[in-house]
């Protein structure tokens, strides 16, 4: 019964915060009057409230108010009662440190899986996937664990980067980086580029956007699925 | 007693493994005979012995031995005894993690205290700051602890990259993740950029190379740091 929205990025550039994805909003949410958003990954250290005026400002634009998690009494309960879920982007650590000092991951999960309409925008994407070893983040906290909702079979690499042509920077690539994570783990990640969205149905996941995306399976070359695919690992 | 080269990358642009660092080397490892490497960062999941080659390869340029530490029964023992150490780059997170499994972080730190020369690149770095929540590596494996050895007051981040002038990618600039780091954490961070390196003496901490650093410090505008000064913090 999954209704997920799993996007690369909350913004791209030249844009407005959620423009480029707020016709497919419109429909994805029709029914929706209120949106549970969860700021905790505060992005540049933003407050809750601050981050909740921005996703309120967004989402006003289509008729649904915002109400940030922060301004229940009990977090759970606000995530069991909740119309819709948005989790927006920042810091993965601190989101899922977060989340895990709640205690809401496990509520979390399973209203996601009862049906409960839910967008996730680069580090709230990040949580859908089965472990969040594969953000681009800085560890500036150090969560419980890096177990995350495994609400899809897979992981997220959000605001994946092709290799910069000519640059004389030597750090890793994104391309190696994944490459190094499959050494030590089996998990498939999908490589989505900003623009690119997933849409769970269930159990199906397609590729939406105009991009590409790429695929790393341990032990396989790299592929690019094409946008309107099912995602099928 | 401390004697520390803490070097922001093993490899320029254009340039061998270590080449732009070893007449350096040379000088700082001039009564040196054997070198205890530490091959646990596993650059792109290489395996052990094939990472010691590599540094055997270049040390022996400079009639320097290289042994791996995996090559020692008792790894502790390997620490105490060695001449001189070091520890190269690739993925900081597993090498944490395999320095606390083989029950080492402590050991390392008691022998830099007490004067065992040390070469530090990229992750070898990192580790040797306050904790390694500057790391710009991606958290492919989790390890008991952010905690590193604290040799210096700060922390370092290796491979530190300006933002890149019209880039349309809407990922965080470097700059931003450390600010975001600051909200959360009150320790000051370099940012090194390729082909600049720290040489610690004893408790002085100078910046070399032909470059300037970044200083982040928490709630002040960063500021550059010239090649030569003495790193205050």
């Amino acid at each position: 019964m999954k209704k997920m929205i799993i996007a690369s990025t909350s913004t791209i550039h030249g844009s407005g915060y959620l423009e480029y994805l707020l016709l497919t909003l419109k429909s994805f949410f029709a029914d929706v009057k209120t949106l549970l958003f969860i700021p905790y990954a505060r992005p540049s250290g933003i407050t809750y409230d601050a981050y909740t005026a921005i996703a309120h400002k967004a989402f006003s634009t289509i008729n649904i108010e915002v109400k940030g998690i922060h301004q229940f009494k009990n977090p759970k309960e606000a995530i069991l009662n909740a119309e819709a879920i948005f989790t927006g982007g920042g810091n993965t650590f601190e989101l899922v440190n977060q989340l895990y000092k709640n205690d809401v991951l496990s509520t979390l999960k399973e209203v996601l899986e009862n049906g409960t309409a839910y967008l996730g925008t680069s580090a709230g994407s990040n949580i859908c996937g089965i472990n969040m070893k594969n953000t681009n983040d800085m560890p500036i906290v150090y969560p419980p664990s890096f177990t995350t909702l495994g609400c899809i079979p897979f992981n997220i690499n959000a605001h994946y980067l092709d290799p910069i042509k000519g640059s004389k920077h030597m750090g890793e690539t994104r391309e190696t980086r994944i490459k190094e994570f499959h050494v030590f783990n089996d998990i498939s990640v999908l490589g989505l580029r900003e623009g690119s969205w997933l849409e769970v149905v269930d159990n199906a996941i397609y590729l939406r956007g105009k991009l590409t995306a790429r695929l790393f399976r341990k032990n396989q070359k790299p592929i690019e699925l094409k946008s309107g695919v099912e995602v099928l690992i």
